[in-house]
This record gives structure tokens, C-alpha cells and sequence, in this order.
């Protein structure tokens, strides 16, 4: 086979991911500032222009079902977006993906790793435009957007090829095997191995982060030689068209049939992710939302290797701090950050009734909650900066049990509608934290995704620990943290997250939050609570996409 | 931590065993020859005493349900085995192992690679007495259960730790963290990764070959952190025993708690296998046997990680060669070796109704199965010989299919008893080969265990390889092969092999045989059809059976 050109120009890149993996440690290869300086003069402007191009008109994507259009979304921020997406029924789209897949299944591991990158980079180039993409329909705010649905989303995809052709290459794939016999020549065979895909593998995305939380599936996918059918959200089209488009041209371009990934685009009731994640071709089957769905898939789709990211329960245990003011102001930023609407964002926080040791002295439980509720008061005390993390408000959903939560127990801070300066038909709201007991499991123990937070009284910090581990364990969580000035408290902070198998932040303080993670240093979600099937990314996330099959005859 | 004394025993063996899972060359840390230049001039009458010493007795197993003995096996060789094992219920299993489980999960996994070293050590030196074990409850043969049941499969053990060490420690444990800011200094984390086990790993024996089927998993979770019940198939719980007995007394010796590994023996008719598999702390199944319970598990035990090795339909392409009695004499023996009881034997022989090319000339169908019943016939004329690989009918499962066998169409080759020179009492027979026609897929397209194969006249070679790959990825196989003298056709059987996901071989005709793997080198299973979920060993193997979970602080 031809070395691929492809491979070749992206091989520097893929090799520090790789290294990055490995060792942990910082590194980003698509720079998270949206400064001209790092993206260039105009691109914010051409960004802006690209996407405003596609407002009310037919989305630019050829493919199957693109004489029947379906106009879905429109933005949290009001703009009514009028774009329309080819819509297939899953027959076609199941067809044209196994006809893709019988040449890309047979595509070098390089090669695939190349248009992986490829496809990552003319995204990376295009992220002002996903920019307004993302802002547009999962409410994210504009620089949130610009960040997690373009940078982070394709350092996450990256770190998927890089998992992938890591596991792929880093196995012989011909061996000259020479079995020495107690008399006369060795036995010799040759042998041949590759890393064979599963089939299809159908990707679904979630409203909220639509790039973030698809990419790593994707690009697992393609990297191991499946092809990918996405089926965006409802409300969340737009960045996966725009991604979808990407991925066919740079696979066209290359001599690879566009059809390796398509778009599934539907109306809400159509329920074509049910239709398709059962189909005998679908064969790994990648899910971001609710547990009732992923629970569903994980029952149903038993053909299928099915990942899912589901509802969880955050904690955060406070036991005592050397930084006060600090610690408010990073917890403050933390749920106020797009809304409480990330799976990552803190719902319970686990505080002693007694109160905690502070550098500003003992702060009882109430003085704690109702310092907490200043500091979120203060962050958003300016509109236009608020709603610059704020961002609006997903959907109906999330605004029904935010008008809810103040009953759930005893309000410290009322959630209150912010007017935002641009888009005067954007919902925006500010967090609402409820105090409750920690007898009242049967609130808190469930996940109320949005700006929901529970300020939970407890006997003391061992039974923080204790409800962390056990509410973690039982309806998940994908972060957890903990605030200590003691190393025995952290050690067992520590010791609690390992048993409910949840990655744990300690002491943050300064502009790390416990809702963002680092691309190829921090794992988002573990596989080992009811949260996620597996991290963003690990082994497990890559190993069963595909199999090593081998051949072998006499030399 | 202190550095793992058995750790840097055993470094050198461990670190060739990852080059070797890497490289896929031929390795062998463990002799596979009974010799006594080997293993000593005492060590064959050593182990034959020591198995001897069991018979009639309490085995020495100091564990939960000790006190109540239970005795299940009787040899296919005729021997009363009368040896007495522990049962205990399904509680007092899993109450120890995870109160083991607390402490193994926190053990290094230096430290526990050593452990497992250690043990496969133990128990290759006393591969004869292990070898006794494996004849008197699978029937095989003496050097086969030698080979098979010592150093093969205590190599695909040690092939399970090396994958699992090299997973877990290719990433990084500790990583100082540091990402540039536009202004001022870095932000700065500690991080801390470790790999957490999933909880309780069930392994669940079968009865034709004890410990080759599972070793892979009782050491790939130990290495992961987990601890292990072991349930023996009833007819074959001596050879495990003698596992968990080496292993709790290395754990011991090293001041670890011991119920890290339980035997879990039962009467048929208990189904603790079941019971155990629904239980909440089980968190890991291993299985090897029919594919319905294995379809159960996959089914009910959703708790867990359910790994599975079911029945399939091996399949071999006839289509020419230049080595026609040296194809003959490698099929003969591949169908003959331990009486086809082996996952890997050749069930189904697709030949063109109209002949093939051979060195000896065109051979019809007819010619050619009376040359392949010619074949076995010669192989095993000579009763002390053949009893040498026949070995003896594991169970009366098998012996009733034999009988039937000739009825499923028109016999080739007729089974015939077989006294054994040894043991009057040992079921011994040669194997049936029937003649299908392609039509006959009701017949063929399942597995029939044991020592009987099909011969199935096909329109072509084309029609050949197309029922390969229809049957094998309808009901799996663990293995297929090809005779061709034409690059395209092997290259057609390479492609089919692919799509339907088995492993192939091609133009055997010497001393390597379809149905042997060697570890480190070769593939057993793919994950890529019915027959098995992932192979022995990939990393599809490993990687579910553990996650990484981080700490993170600011620096």
C-alpha cells in the first residue's frame, strides 16, 4: 500500500498526542484563545459570515435523504435558525454507510489516521464558525462555545485517533515466527494481523455540548475503520452538519466515499436513534444524555458495543479550607458556568451542619451557604459579563425544573432572569442552590441537570464521605471534589472517589473548575460508576470498536 | 510503596512476555516438553505421586465451606477420582472475596504482576502433577494435557498479565501538570492516576480443558486488581483446585489475604454459576462453555463485564494443493487430536463437488473423502498410538452426538471404539466424517462438539468461502483454514476470513494444526463473531476489567 501523504503531513501532530496520552501531561494542539493573533485577522469575521450563511437556507450536505429537509432547531438565544437538513429514513442511511464500509474497513490504519486529522484540522480552522454553532444551539456563550465546541472538542477527538492508532499499530502486524525443534530446522510460519472494525457505528449527540461529547466517538470510530452514522439532537444540528460536511470533503478529496460518515438529522418524534441502534449493522452504538435512553441502548442493542454517558450526581465535599474567599469564588464560577448545564457541574454539596475551619475562622453551615450565595451573587452582578458564562438556557426542560427546585427544600439562593444585553429573547437564568438535610436522599439522590445545586447538611465529614461513596456508586457522577487543609480528609476524599470510581479535584481554588477537563491529561467520566460505560477517552473506550484478526501459513 | 520483591523476580520473564505480545513472535517462558532434561529427572514420578495422593481425599483447601466436602468427578479413563472439595454458598463466597477485594485493589500492580508470575511459576513446576489432573477430568491424553493444561496454558496466563501490566502501567501514574497563561505564571496540578478494579471477577471452568480456558481470566484479573472465584465445571475441578490452592499460598506467603482467589466447586445441580453471576459484587464473568448459558449471562449478568467463549462452526476450504498427503495427515490429526473435543477442531469440510487439484492429480469429492477417512484410518491403526492424541470421551454429551452421527447424512468414516492399553475402562473413539451437501445448512450451520465433522460437497470454491463466511458470522467459529495453491483464492479466504471475523490458516501440512494456538504469536477467538467476545488476549480482553481514576491538586 501507498504510505499515505495524509498521514505523513499529520504524523508529527499524532505522534506528541500519542506522547501526550501516555505521559499526561500538558499539551494542546489547537489553541483554546479566539485571538486573532492565533487564528488570524479575519477569522472571526469570516466565521461569523460562514455562519450566517447558512441561516434559512438548505444546509450544503449531499448525501442520502437531501431531497427531503427538516428545519429543527432554533437558538436559546431566540434567533430563529431555519436551517434544513437532509432527512433519511434508516434503510438508506444503513445501506450507503455498509457500501462506504466495505472499502473503509480495508483502509490502512495510517491512512485513516491521516483523514482523521485532516478532518480535525480544517475544523480546527473553521472554529468561529462552529463557534456560532455551538452558541446557537446549545445556548453556550459565545467564548464557552468558541472553546469547548471547537478547540476541546477537537483535542478530544485527536486524543480518540490517538488512543486508536496507538492500540492498532503498537502490535506486530506481520511476524516472522520461528519455533526452534528439538531436532532439524525450525518450524516458520508467517503471519498477518489486522485490526478488522465492528461495522457501523451509529453516534448519538447530545443538546449541550453537540461537538464535545460526539467527537471522541466519531473519531474512535473512523480511526478503527467503522463508518459513522451521527444523529445530532433535534436541537442541536448545526455543529454536526458542519462537521459531517468537513469529514465527506476531506474524504472525498482523498479518494474515500463520503459516505464513511453521515448525518442523521430527524424531528423530535421521529426516534430514528431507536431504529437505527437496533439494526444488525449497527455495531457499536455511542450515547450522550439521559440514563433512561442510555439504559435502553445498553438493554436493547445488544448487537452493538454500546458506550453511553448518562445522568450522574456530582459531589463536593467541604471539610475546611485555608482559602475562603477563594474557594466560594471557584465554586461560584463552577455552577454559574453555562447554566449548571454540564454533566460535569457540582449538584451536591456536602457540608458538616456543624460548620468548617476556614482561614477567615469557623464558618457554620448557614454562614457557609449564605456566602456562597454572595459569591455567585457578585460574579453575575453585571449582566454582561454574566450572561458571558451564563449562556441561555438549553430547553424547556431545564427551565421547568429550575422553576421547581426553590420546593425541593429551603432556598439559599433564588435563581433570578438575567436580560442579556444582545439578545433580548434569550432565557437566561442564574443558579438556584437549596439547602436540604442529608436524610432528604430522595432529592438529591437523583441528578436535577441544570443550575440545581443542594447545599446538604451533614453530622460531619466522614458522612460526607460516606454519601459521596454512596450516592456516586449508586446513580453516578462524572466529577467529584473535595475541600480540605487535611491530608488525612484528602486521603480518604481520595480513597471514597477510588471505591465510587470517580475522578476527584482537591483545593481548587484558582482558574481550574472541577467542570472542565484537560484533553489527554484528565479522563472525563471513569466506566466505573452508573455515569459513563467508559472515560473520554481510555483502553476500554477503543478496544471494542474492533478486533485483531489474523492469518498464518508456512514460510 | 516498597518495591515488589516478586516484581523484580520475575521482571525479566514479564518484560519479555510484553515484547512478545508486541512483536507476535515465538516465545516460550515455559517448556512444553515432558522431558526430564527439562523439568528434572524426579519431577514426572514426583507429580504422578502427588496426584495420587489426592485421590480419595479431602483436598488441602483451607477456605470458606471447608467443612463441607462434596466429590463430582470420575475419570473418562475410569477412575474414581473420589477427591473432596470445599462447597460453599454463594454468600460466603462473596463475602470473603470482597473483604480480600479491599486490600488486593490497593496492592500495586508491580507488586501483583509479581504475584501472578509467581504463581504461574509454582504451578509450571509442577506441570506433571497438574498433567495427571487434566487427563483424569478431561480425558485428554497424557502429553496433550501435559502441554495443554501445564505450559500452554500457564503461557496464556502470564500472556494475560503482560497485557494487563503493560495497559495499566503505559500510562503515566503521576504527572506534574503545567499549562502556559498569557499572563504570568503557569497554572500548575498535581495528578495522581491509578487503576481501579472492577470488584469480584467470576471465572467459570469447562470440562475439556480446565485450566487453558481459565487462566487467561484468573490472571488477567488479578493483574487488574480483582479478585477471583473460580467455578469448576463439576467434572473437572482438580486442575483449579490445584490453581487456587498455589495461588492462596503465594498470596499468603507474600502477606496477602488469600480468599483473593476461591474455588467455588458445586454439584450440577446446584447452578451456584448462576447465582453468583446475578450478584451485585461480581462485577466481572468469565465463561467458557455452551452457548446458551453463555447467551444467558450476556443477557442477566449486567452488572458485569461478561467475557464469553460459545460454540462455533469451524470451517476449512478445500480448493487445491501441491501437498496432498501432507494436507490429508494434517487434517487427519486436526480432527482426531483429543477426540475433536477441542473449541478449535474442524467441524465443516467445504469441498467442490467436482474435485480439486492436486500434486497426485484431479481428485473428485468421493476420492477425497475416502483419502481423508483414509487418512484418520491409518493415523490411528495402531490402538497404543492413537490413545496417545484420541484421548477419551470427556462426557456422555459427546458420546450420544457420536452415535447420532451418522445419521445427519452419508457416512465417510464410521466412529469405531478403541481399547485402551491402560485403563480398560476409558471410553475411547475415532472420529466420524459425514457427507453434506451445501443445502444441508440445517445440519452443518450448528455446532456438533465432539469428534464429528462434515464434509460438504459445494458448487465451487466461490460457494466455499461465501458459506464460511455466512455460517461463521451466523453461529462463530474459533477458527477456519483455507488449502489453495492460488494466491487469489487465498487471498478471497483472507477477505471472507476478515468479514466473518475468524482466524485463518492456510495450507497446513506440517506441525502446526488449525486447531493450536500459540500464546503470545497467535489469536484464540477474535470478539469479531458469535463465538467469543474478545480473544485470548487482546486489549479488548483487558480493558474492561478496570478504570483509571485521578486525583488532581494544585501544585
Amino acid at each position: 500500500m501507498a504510505p499515505s501523504e495524509l498521514y505523513e503531513r499529520h504524523r508529527a501532530t499524532l505522534e506528541s498526542a500519542v506522547e501526550a496520552i501516555r505521559g499526561r501531561h500538558y499539551w494542546s494542539p489547537y489553541p483554546e484563545s479566539p485571538s486573532p493573533k492565533v487564528y488570524g485577522e479575519g477569522a472571526a469575521a469570516a466565521g461569523e459570515a460562514a455562519f450566517q450563511a447558512y441561516l434559512g437556507k438548505d444546509f450544503p450536505l449531499d448525501q442520502v435523504g437531501a431531497d427531503d429537509r427538516i428545519i429543527t432547531e432554533r437558538s436559546p438565544y431566540g434567533l430563529p435558525l431555519g436551517v434544513g437538513y437532509p432527512r433519511a429514513g434508516a434503510d438508506e442511511l444503513i445501506a450507503a454507510s455498509a457500501a462506504a464500509g466495505r472499502s473503509w474497513a480495508r483502509t490502512d490504519p495510517d491512512e485513516r489516521a491521516g483523514v482523521c486529522l485532516e478532518i480535525l484540522d480544517r475544523i480546527n480552522k473553521r472554529s468561529f464558525e462552529m463557534a456560532h454553532a455551538v452558541q446557537h444551539t446549545s445556548g453556550q456563550a459565545f467564548v464557552m462555545a468558541f472553546q469547548a465546541g471547537g478547540p476541546h472538542a477537537q483535542e478530544r477527538g485527536l486524543e480518540a485517533v490517538a488512543y486508536a492508532h496507538d492500540m492498532i499499530t503498537g502490535y506486530g502486524r506481520t511476524v516472522r515466527w520461528e519455533k526452534p525443534q528439538r531436532r532439524g530446522e525450525p518450524l516458520v510460519m508467517e503471519k498477518r494481523f489486522r485490526a478488522v472494525p465492528r461495522g457501523i457505528g451509529l453516534v448519538i449527540g447530545c443538546n449541550t455540548f453537540p461537538t464535545w461529547n460526539a467527537y471522541p466517538a466519531v473519531f474512535a470510530d473512523l480511526a478503527t475503520g467503522n463508518t459513522v452514522i451521527v444523529k445530532p439532537h433535534p436541537n442541536a444540528v448545526l455543529p454536526l452538519a458542519i462537521t459531517a460536511a468537513v469529514a465527506r470533503e476531506v474524504l472525498a478529496e482523498n479518494g474515500h466515499d463520503p459516505d464513511t460518515v453521515l448525518l442523521a438529522a430527524e424531528r423530535a418524534e421521529d426516534r430514528i436513534a431507536a431504529d437505527l441502534a437496533l439494526r444488525p449493522e449497527v455495531r457499536i452504538v455511542d450515547f450522550t444524555g439521559s440514563t433512561e435512553f442510555g439504559d435502553w441502548l445498553e438493554a436493547n442493542a445488544r448487537q452493538a458495543a454500546v458506550f453511553t454517558e448518562k445522568a450522574g450526581v456530582n459531589a463536593v465535599v467541604v471539610d475546611s479550607t485555608d482559602a475562603y474567599r477563594a474557594m466560594l469564588g471557584n465554586l461560584a464560577f463552577s455552577l454559574s458556568l453555562y447554566s449548571g448545564q454540564m454533566c460535569t457541574t457540582p449538584q451536591n454539596i456536602f457540608v458538616p451542619r456543624e460548620g468548617i475551619d476556614t482561614d477567615e475562622g469557623r464558618k457554620t453551615a448557614e454562614e457557609f451557604g449564605a456566602d456562597l450565595a454572595g459569591a455567585v451573587t457578585r460574579l453575575l452582578s453585571d449582566p454582561a459579563k454574566a450572561t458571558g458564562f451564563l449562556g441561555a438556557i438549553a430547553n424547556r426542560g431545564v427551565l421547568d425544573r429550575l422553576s421547581g427546585a426553590a420546593a425541593l427544600g429551603e432556598p439559599v439562593l433564588e435563581p433570578a432572569e438575567v436580560v442579556h444585553p444582545d439578545y433580548a429573547e434569550a432565557t437566561v437564568r442564574t443558579p438556584a442552590v437549596v439547602r436540604l438535610e442529608a436524610d432528604r436522599r430522595d432529592v438529591y439522590g437523583r441528578e436535577h441537570f441544570g443550575p440545581i445545586s443542594f447545599l446538604i447538611g451533614t453530622a460531619g465529614t466522614e458522612e460526607s464521605l460516606r454519601l459521596l461513596r454512596e450516592t456516586v456508586a449508586e446513580r453516578g457522577a462524572l466529577t467529584a471534589s473535595v475541600y480540605s487543609t487535611s491530608p488525612e480528609v484528602l486521603e480518604a476524599a481520595e480513597e471514597a472517589a477510588a471505591d465510587a470510581g470517580v475522578n476527584l479535584s482537591e483545593n481548587l481554588t484558582g482558574q481550574v473548575f472541577v467542570n472542565q477537563s484537560a484533553a489527554f491529561s484528565d479522563y472525563h467520566g471513569t466506566g466505573a460508576n452508573p455515569a459513563a460505560t467508559s472515560s473520554l477517552t481510555d483502553p476500554a473506550f477503543i478496544a471494542g470498536r474492533f478486533s485483531f484478526i489474523q492469518s498464518r501459513r508456512h514460510a
